[in-house]
């Protein structure tokens, strides 16, 4: 009935269609679609909702049917999604025996390395063919390579020696050797790259598509813009996700019980350092007992310390991730921390002072403004360390700009506190 | 000496090296450059940087040589960073009157609408022109479009009718009228659409560049994925800014001033709203004075109502930036929250109870138990409903995932408590 309307819909617009289904209805709907429709739907679905939906719905036969006309890279996507005995017979299903050798080819590089963000549909052609024989492959190569970006130039060892646009071949004239307009100085990564690599890299050089070469040198594949588009904002959405103490992935329309157990951890390590900080205060029972005022005080400690190292350690994160050329040196950036530091403490500690002498406390005054100028400065310090430590021992340093350093924060601050409150009051 | 060395550079590399050198000696080395590569030089550096340099080192005739050979896009972002004075007499200066007339025309838009990103150079047929006739027009544009994504088919009145690719242009013949190869069915964009909604459109639809119309359809110029991804990760660093509490732009190499500026804003907030917690807190000085025990659990109080708070809004913040169809209800959303907030609440008050009774202090075990479930509840309540706010009366929503909510939820959490305090103790 709307199968001709459905036809000329985009495919990622029948795919948002989907979502809105019941599985077994977007099932019906689905298998409606010509296969090459479908193929592409297919591999517009975000993975965990496919994942679902053909774990309920598809056979084997019918996975390897949409598969094998997929790209490589979005093959081994959904793949890698499938359990192993799926997996493996959905490859041995493939009708394209070249697609299945595509797959195997990228099915061991990890997911965000450029060898994972690869595909191999590419066009290739030699330094010594015609731009009308590059015309002929581009034919040929047609039907699987849906978008053209460039032609890729290799010697007789497939070594990757240029690269030339489709804008060149479509100006340039018929008989021309492509060893005369190649373009030599060209941009490529090794399969073993981070896709952060990747992706800054071809934002510096606004590229639309990267060739992939092996440590030999030899072109393996291409990765297009994309799909790195897709990798940036994931990440993206996974830094901020780990600033807010949310562990896996989460989204609002996931399950209570899904939300629920992605944020107890950290609430968890929150609580834990919270009570560490109810055990410090007991310690100083006797100095709160004879200053009750000490107490309105302990929320200030906690708060600014957690504030300022959220700040600092964000700020180094961020100038982590650039990676732009020097690298700063621990004690230059220390430095210029702890300077910041000073001025940020005298400002909060002047605005805190004036409240202590208005509320008629000033013989809290010095312990208040010491304390809080002392966390300032611890803050900004821990704010600088955590993020270094954690990128140097592996651990993705935006874990720092988290409840991770609002916590330890938090206790530093109480137990500066009621350090300093012991030290000057009992002088008095 | 080292010119030849440096021709061969990308320009992107070249802007690299620039940012090592002062002022005067990056001035001298890019006046070396032959005034093509320096224009692309120029428009790869970035905005703060760049406005110093130019301020510094160039004469408007100087500019205007550079801006001469801009892409418009790049021209007005350069422009824009220039006092008015000096961003007319450029435009007066400028030897390409169509580049002229192009930066004028997008000069009116704000940067991040459509009409902000895009450039005016394109590749332009008509539906009635033949390939051979489409090949000499990108000949003819050869110059002044550096890459060609794509032909751009219109009618007599301007209105955009289709896209041809390059791959169709190298396969078809010759002689083939535009009209019967053109794609009809194709995605493009208004140019008041916010930057937002563009790179959501083109990550969706896997573009590399996309047509912008105006209100009568007709064709006004073309947004290139390189300036969307470049709109993308700003986007992404913003959002981690106002998450950790910096106000402006900031980056680590910033003068310290500029840095502790940045920073300054949101600690004072975070100041007045610990402040006000001591004000509480004074007010239930006489309970307090009676069970001094209750000192030991105020950072509990508002760590946990900070943290909850965080972890939902960013949820809430996440999925208002995905406005992927179907818009969830205010009551819909709300129950889940709360639902999910009772069982991290349980899971909080368990830990946390068993803790008072450890350190042998029963008679607070309901009140903290108590206080806690509800700061949970609460901080859940506030994180759900603050991003919905801010983003109804038009304020980034990001702002409900940094200090504010930690400020408001320190002073939740440390009310609820000594108001359930105060109402449980006297009951003994
Ligand atoms: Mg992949
Ligand atoms: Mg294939
Ligand atoms: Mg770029
Ligand atoms: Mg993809
Ligand atoms: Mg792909
Ligand atoms: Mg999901
Ligand atoms: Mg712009
Ligand atoms: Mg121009
Ligand atoms: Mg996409
Ligand atoms: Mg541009
Ligand atoms: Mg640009
Ligand atoms: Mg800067
Ligand atoms: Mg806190």
């Amino acid at each position: 009935f709307l199968l001709s309307e459905l036809d000329e819909l985009f495919p990622a617009d029948i795919s948002s269609i989907l979502y809105e289904l019941e599985g077994a209805k977007a099932h019906q709907l689905f298998t409606l679609l010509d296969t090459e429709k479908g193929a592409e739907v297919l591999s517009n679905i975000e993975s965990d909702d496919r994942k679902k939906f053909i774990k309920e719905q598809f056979t084997v036969e019918e996975i390897a049917k949409y598969v094998n006309l997929f790209d490589s890279d979005d093959a081994v996507d959904l793949l890698n999604e499938q359990p192993i005995e799926v997996r493996e017979k959905v490859i041995a299903l493939l009708e394209d025996r070249e697609q299945a050798r595509f797959i195997l080819d990228l099915l061991h590089y990890p997911e965000d390395v450029a060898g994972g963000l690869m595909q191999k549909e590419l066009v290739k052609v030699f330094t010594n063919q015609t731009v009308s024989e590059c015309v002929e492959e581009i034919r040929l190569q047609a039907e699987n390579v849906d978008k053209v970006y460039a032609v890729y130039v290799v010697d007789s060892e497939q070594k990757l020696k240029g690269i030339v646009s489709l804008k060149q071949i479509v100006l340039a004239r018929k008989n021309t050797k492509i060893e005369n307009i190649l373009e030599d100085e060209i941009v490529f990564v090794d399969t073993t790259q981070s896709g952060d690599e990747v992706a800054q890299i071809m934002q510096k050089y606004d590229l639309e598509a990267i060739p992939v070469v092996n440590s030999l040198g030899r072109l393996l594949g291409v990765i297009t813009i994309d799909d790195v588009i897709d990798f940036i904002t994931e990440k993206a959405e996974e830094d901020i996700q780990v600033m807010a103490g949310i562990t896996g992935e989460a989204e609002e329309d996931d399950s209570v019980w899904h939300l629920a157990k992605a944020r107890i951890p950290w609430l968890v390590v929150g609580v834990f350092g919270s009570l560490l900080a109810a055990s410090v205060i007991r310690q100083f029972e006797d100095t709160l007992a004879r200053v009750s005022a000490l107490a309105m005080f302990i929320p200030i400690m906690g708060s600014t310390g957690g504030n300022v190292g959220i700040q600092t350690s964000s700020l180094i994160v961020q100038s982590l991730a650039e990676k732009s050329g020097i690298s700063i040196g621990l004690w230059e950036r220390l430095s210029k921390v702890i300077r910041v530091a000073l001025i940020n403490g005298l400002v909060v500690g002047v605005v805190t002072g004036i409240y202590v002498y208005a509320i008629g406390e000033p013989e809290l005054f010095w312990v208040v403004c010491t304390s809080l100028f002392a966390v300032v400065i611890l803050a900004s310090f821990m704010g600088t360390i955590t993020p270094l430590i954690l990128d140097k021992i592996g651990i993705n340093p935006a874990m720092a700009s988290g409840p991770f350093i609002t916590t330890a924060n938090d206790l530093i601050g109480i137990g500066t506190y009621f350090l300093i409150a012991y030290y000057l009051l009992s002088l008095n």
